[in-house]
């Protein structure tokens, strides 16, 4: 049976077609800035561009907090006129005349790398995505944890003592606000303005500081970009270790653009900061980059149907 | 039906008969330190006090690492002569007859807390006993989450960045190396021998500083036991909010020796520290001191054959 999949991101909304776990078609379009409808007609476009049977259930992964009950966008601030609770999965399946189910995005790329990625095989799976923010998402048992608010899985908003530094939602010291990309940028930009240069700051000028300028600055050999990302390691590696302390894990996947860029020696890094602070130190955990790339998101969202 | 619950300490073996919600009957014995058979024995003698019908399923909560599938004791390090794995559930379920159930301690005593006391009517719960460590369990969808290694729930493990202290399990930077009655005993002494004199040690002499102690020094205003608390709150606040985020919680029930003689203004201090912690500080969330008290262990054991 064919189903389909949307990975709807601030910038691109990106579709497939799946049979099974085979990616049967892909199509890509601009998420418009017109607000709910423009986005709801885009969705339409990169469907009908999928060539797939009309009744082909759609899934949708979405940046934002999610009533998934109820297919409710609760809150997305990277979606712009997406302001307050938008039921957006009723009226995209009125749009689309089919079944419609919306998850997180950070959801279903953990749901994609558990069921056809390097987390295949492993009902216990912590998936954590290192980009602009922090995401994750928990496989317990081999279903997605979303926990009586919706709210599991959140690893980028986790605590750390002995930081002040001020996280994306306003708390102090989440994991979010020191291995977030966002973060670290500011962080380099702050020390560069205060008299410490760095490449980073020199590569990017006054444009968004992409994950290939850390790759660079770190490959020239940069002291800041270097410093930045032992911070970010040992904080990954303390909470993952946590988490898998708390829960029980078997594997925990690695992706999200950042780590993409900085290649497996990023992830191995992590792993052993982890296995440093694991209550059993023989365990089996492993830490693994993800394997799906770019698709996960809509692959996993095409899964959510057979949930 | 009568169901039997044993709680099996290091010290003490207190076993308790149940119908439903009721404690039809208490019973204690001495922990003896005369090995396994002996201990065996010596339940089988609780037992007998508890005057149950025979064929009264019996539940045990052991100090230790479990394997609820085969009711193996991995490791019981409180228990004199447990060395190496015990079949302990089968050598019971022969010595008395019936069918026996065993888990790790801290697990049935959240399981109590989560049927009968502060955790009634919250399906995700953490539970979390400060003693001379710091155990926990864990309940998700309602149910006992022990993940695929049987570890799940061990909060004390849990891993705080910007700490040296080493904990009982030789890592460094748990949560039990900065929260645990043990690791404050010792850092007290340790500050009192540097020159930093407390009323800690003054109180407790050479003998065992008990958690009455900790009360006492706080309450005469003593400076050293009201910065190791001011601590412990922090990295239990930490600690606690960050499981909250990982897991999405509705619960959270703090007890053991100390909690329970730092009374409910300590379980308070630690719900302000998890909420100033929380990704979402509007959450439901509520930190709660322990209802059933010693009580708590045998009467989740005696839970365990429902399951």
């Amino acid at each position: 049976m064919v189903a389909i999949g949307i990975d709807l991101g601030g910038t691109k909304i990106q579709g497939v077609a799946t049979k099974g776990d085979e990616v049967v078609g892909e199509a890509k379009v601009v998420t418009p800035t017109g607000g709910v409808e423009a986005v709801v007609e885009a969705i339409v476009t990169c469907v009908a561009r999928l060539d797939a049977p009309a009744s082909a259930p759609v899934g949708v992964g979405a940046a934002g907090v999610v009533d998934t009950e109820t297919g409710t966008l609760l809150q997305a601030p990277n979606l712009a006129g997406f302001d307050g609770p938008v039921p957006f999965g009723p009226l995209l399946a009125e749009a689309l005349d089919t079944r419609v189910t919306v998850d997180n995005d950070a959801n279903v790329a953990v749901l994609a790398e558990h069921l056809m990625g390097a987390g295949r095989g492993s009902n216990d799976l912590l998936g954590v995505w290192v980009g602009t923010g922090i995401g994750g998402g928990l496989i317990l048992d081999g279903r997605l944890r979303r926990g009586p608010g919706g709210g599991a899985g959140e690893i980028g908003h986790m605590a750390l003592v002995g930081t002040t530094r001020v996280c994306t939602c306003g708390m102090v010291g989440h994991l979010e606000a020191i291995a977030g990309r966002a973060a670290m940028e500011a962080e380099a930009r702050r020390r560069h303005a205060a008299g410490t240069p760095t490449l980073m700051v020199e590569l990017a000028g006054d444009k968004r500081m992409k994950s290939s300028v850390f790759a660079k600055a770190l490959d020239a050999g940069d002291a800041v970009v270097s410093e930045l990302l032992d911070e970010a390691v040992v904080a990954l590696g303390t909470v993952i270790a946590s988490a898998a302390t708390l829960v029980d894990l078997e594997r925990v996947v690695v992706g999200g653009g950042l780590a993409e860029k900085l290649g497996p020696s990023f992830v191995g890094r992590i792993e052993q900061a982890v296995r440093s602070r694991l209550f059993v130190p023989t365990s089996p955990l492993r830490v693994l980059p993800a394997s799906l790339g770019d698709l996960a998101g809509a692959v996993g969202a095409a899964r959510l149907s057979d949930l």
